[in-house]
């Protein structure tokens, strides 16, 4: 048991930290002055660019990726403390070192079921942050959170893959360096549940893809967007195909684990900056005479802030060191914790960070809303919190089911349906 | 004890009930579109001011206005089951019927407080909808829920008030009909706390009021907007003042009792719709073999709305009848307990709906988000939680300082300054 | 709509209190001792049988029975008031003036479908306090939340019906005064679901009736007792029968929901009693150099504890209004909703109020612990929260469920079935 | 960054495991058994003496000591997951492996600052399990959760101290075996804050020392027993004292951490134990024609259970880990983490427990109700929760307090000191 990180881990962790201070959040109010001025949601800030420049030049790039080829090749225990600062700064730290959703796990999936042809026209480029990708999976017809209800086809037709459907909370499509989508679909409607699903690498401007309109989160219009797509007789070949038929619900659990962790080391950092500023803002401002930081009430949501912090961070901690020495398969508990947990310690912490700061809380003065609004959003991303606990307590129960209970379980369940 | 309804409020509550299902529901995706046509936040829509004359026609107008002069004369109680109807469609609603804040409570003021002149210039066409009002109260500089703190300086030079000072969140101001600005400024800085305050009668065009930005709440930019203002010398006859120097504290707490509970029977509303909506969601989608609302947790989530919704909605009503019976000053914890709670029932209702919606319910495709960043900017509006809480448990310990627990008391606090 | 209380009422208000605060709270510390003296938990103190007639002398009896032959005849909305004032001191008040669970459900269970006989022989006894009764429903082998679940066996032989079963939580069987059970059993256990059960009127001394055990509650052994009874060949006269036979589910229906509403009403005088117990305590305490209720922490307790009270009182008057006009059927959601509430509310605050009292507040030095006891199993007597919510939330789908989400839904059910 | 268990923990673990399963539980119905029938609650059953025995016999042995010369030396975090599962059976494991509180503690200030009288007489046979200790700070007049309220006496006469005052949950008083006290008190009342305290050991039998009573728990009477006892014209030899005049405060300090934490292990071992019965007893019960467990809102409770107990367990172990690492004191702001955190996941997880298991959670049959009021008293024992809040939320305060935000705090200060 030792609770220390790594030395290369405490390396990159002050060379991320200097990068944040010293560029990433002075270069917030010019992001925020670039996009106001281009009056386009979508648009891509020049600010953008220098960042990924000078973070690559301080080798501060693809940090996430564990593989030694395409980055530093840290394991997810070391990335943990890193996805963390850059959490504080979701708009541009992700970003600006080429480590953010859903590009991370495109890559992932690309390096891992991709054909040599699909690492060198999409992952290499994704890897160097010439262009970015969206996955399509989430559709607006059915409960996706039950991922057996797809319903876009993939049909096989000679050499093409003609796919037939309508997506939705397709993040990135409207990033403006947007080129490929990962898509979900069904091969076979009628085959074994979880053998119906194939996956696609989709270049955005095939024909027949449509990009209907973007979705707001909270009234916010995120600059990469999230799209609704609808796909109308779009052809592919056949080489387009991610590892095999019937292999799309496995690739998609793959790709969602790593997914899962790295927003919560992000979620996080989220709540550790509100929490700073819940601090400052409490010490600054008085109200009956006294600083508000000085009534119990606010001390007891600082303490229990501070309290929430640590464990929700030392269980990523811990599912991150899982993912490391016995895969990701056997994490899924505790992945599935981490996904429930994280964004509700964050939630609380950004909405008493809200109310300390009272109008302005709510604003865009402070970023509290929007991380709220990001936070909030994240309870239903890669599944709502109620699949995650179904998945927990399954687990749970199951070590406790004797062969008898079964049984009696079983007898009960067929008498109900009798009756 | 009696929890039934008068007639002429049932009667009342039919007739609105059948307007918002006649007009005011087919009406949002008209004023969507217009909306977004327009692709101004501050459009001000030719559906609305359609909706105004049939509800004017109908005889839904002023509803909100206890003086028979000026509307049916309902009391708070017969009011409060139609403010709920109108809260269902926030945007809509209450301005059709001429019942939305601000401009409510600026018509009572002006009714109350305000001259002959104010009468005629101002109130009757806010009472005839023909113009907007707003309240510059909150500044940015201090923290706003403690009254005495704000820095606005009104200082008097001849027949003239010259106002300087810088004000936020005053909500209606850029709404495209907003005239007039009631101002609340210090005449007297050093005079006893609640006596320093006064309140003007502003028209928004005078010479020295700049509207600096709107504020954005959780990424809306709301129609009626939320003004940032800067008075740099303004001068307005001292005809302008309302009641006398040193009223403003007073006025301001005789305004704040019927917009704050104006403000929860909105809530409920509000609470009510996303629960139609959530059970509606959670009857329509299916996982893992059954509907969403086969689900216990789901189940308990309606339960406990239900539960809540009648809670809070009772208490409303009680207090709306202590403010018809013995006064608003007498209804002062009341109304102060509803507007802890009445926000708080809603956002858990709003936030559960959500929550069944998956990522639709963060989106504007249904109203939960912008419903949720309503009723959490509500937790703040008209002071925070904190502030109303410190009043209720203020009186409740009152009951039991005894002289002995008093001198004890203040005992220690001498202490503890000595020390 | 109008919250005042009755002229009645309120008279009733005032003496009742005059005798809680002459007769009652006094003789708490007179009760605690002839129990600490006895060393029997059972035992039956003289203090109550003075208290008793005092409470007679005053008027004051058999205040529940909504019958004017048998008592004062207040309606539910009028006894509310007084049940709290009972609640404030659970172990005396009721018993005193006669007002009781489980007798009260008993004797109006024996008033709507006693015979004549049992009329005689039992109700009349019971309203002159002269003995005690019991309900034996709940059984330790299955769970009885589910009363379709219960197992007692009653088999007619020829005049006789022979009872065979175990019940536990059966509370009052150990009084001292107990003499006489209502028990629940199937008559005819392949009937129809809600038809199977009968109930019988039991003398307590029958042979074959065994009380195994009495049951602690969170280590309290109360004085009325929570037994464990055994029925073995317990024969009793076909003339024991209440109702008719297979109406046993309806009279246990008809029985709870008054029994329901008087303990939250007696929930809210607990709380009621604790609020005012943590108010006094923190005035009088000292840490840090000032009182503790001078901490915002503990302000913001005793503000959400007034809220939460005035609004589970308020919905508590609305339910007993309900039974009083449109019966207790129509109020069935609204009894669900209070059962749910009142304890959740009551616990809240007692806990609370335990914190505030440190190490004492655990003790019996004050009433808190016990309370806590009290109304933690408050959540589980008379059916746990969750088949309570489970009825409300059932009901508020059923406003929503159209023949096409209905069919919808059934299809679904029937293919989960195949799968 | 490694949260593998040491070799010599995981062997250790194994071994308590094995104990606990063979001969730990099966003692359980014996020990409650030989207590039901001895009839006196500080009764000491045989059992006990022989899973002592048998415990020793195993080399589990003082587990708890640090110090090799004593027991098998393990660090804090080695410690931790033994006395978790010693948790799980609270009033046999610990004393039968001599671990149990709040004989640990005096252990230890014993070792680090007894004379070697002190470790001859008393702590050798406590290290021996022949005799018990208990420990006397919390006072009944004052509010003891800050320490400085302490009222006791200790004065010198001659060769000997005096010492007068009256103490209570004076944990272990009523044990058969507790032989002596270490009492706190005043020695110098006009000293500074933290160096007006000493600490002496007092025999138990010592002339002046009166046990008045024990205090019961939620109506448990612990057999150990919390007693409240009255020091009168107590003497003792100046050699009865604990490190130095004045050194009081600091020792309590010293003692308090192992203590807090050490209980924080159990605590998260009486709620595994409880989330066992609740997933059990959910399997094996049907309502409603399926197990309870079946249910949604119970998965989700199974669910949060698991989540929060490997978030509390981690932090527990990261902050052995820190005081094994940078010492007790460094670990400060972790350890009253913990004692916040650590009740408050067993309360919630226990009291879902009772619930699924009805009125058989509260009566005794089940552990649930005497671990919940284990729990429950643990939120004030050893301060009570918002005492260990304020200490983290002023450490993070500290972090954003610059000279000009102090400054502008003390300018307020003083300002309302004058007002």
């Amino acid at each position: 048991m030792d609770f220390e990180l790594t030395d290369r881990c405490k390396d990159f962790q002050e060379r991320v930290g200097a990068f944040m201070d010293e560029r990433i959040y002075p270069a917030e109010a010019i992001y925020a002055e670039q996009m106001r001025e281009a009056g386009d949601p979508n648009f891509h800030p020049p600010i953008l660019e220098e960042l990924k420049t000078e973070a690559r030049a301080r080798g501060l790039w693809n940090l996430f990726h564990p593989h030694k080829e395409w980055g530093p090749g840290l394991t997810n225990a070391e990335y943990a403390p890193l996805a963390e600062l850059m959490g504080r700064s979701p708009h541009l730290a992700p970003e600006a070192m080429n480590s953010n959703a859903p590009d991370t796990g495109n890559m992932e999936i690309l390096t891992l079921f991709g054909t040599e042809e699909h690492k060198e026209k999409w992952l290499r480029p994704l890897l160097d942050g010439k262009i970015r990708s969206a996955f399509a999976m989430t559709e607006p017809a059915v409960a996706s959170s039950d991922a057996t209800n797809i319903e876009t086809r993939i049909e096989r037709d000679g050499d093409e893959y003609v796919i037939n459907g309508r997506k939705w909370w397709t993040s990135n499509a409207l990033h403006r360096n947007c080129k490929v989508l990962i898509v979900m679909g069904k091969t076979d409607p009628d085959g074994p549940r979880h053998a119906q699903q194939s996956m696609l690498v989709v270049p955005i401007d095939t024909a027949g893809v449509t990009i209907v309109r973007g979705l707001p989160v909270f009234g916010y219009w995120d600059r990469e967007g999230h799209a609704e797509i609808v796909f109308e007789d779009v052809r592919v070949p056949t080489s387009a195909l991610l590892a095999g038929e019937g292999e799309g619900f496995a690739i998609s659990q793959a790709r969602l684990g790593p997914g899962r962790i790295h927003h919560c080391m992000r979620s996080i950092g989220m709540a550790e900056r509100a929490l700073e500023l819940l601090c400052q803002r409490s010490l600054s401002r008085v109200t009956f005479g006294q600083p508000v930081a000085d009534n119990a009430n606010i001390r007891d949501w600082i303490a229990e802030a501070r309290i929430e912090l640590e464990m929700i961070r030392l269980l990523t901690m811990k599912t991150a060191w899982l993912m490391d020495t016995v895969g990701n398969r056997h994490a899924r508990v505790e992945i599935a914790a981490i996904k429930v947990a994280a964004p509700q310690v964050a939630l609380k912490i950004i909405d008493r960070a809200i109310q300390v700061h009272g109008g302005a809380g709510v604003s865009d003065d402070f970023p509290l809303a929007n991380f709220y609004a990001h936070q909030r959003t994240l309870r239903l991303a890669d599944g709502p919190d109620e699949v995650h606990k179904r998945t927990i307590a399954q687990r749970e129960l199951r070590r406790w089911e004797t062969p008898v209970t079964r049984e009696a379980v079983d007898g009960t369940r067929a008498a109900a349906l009798v009756s």
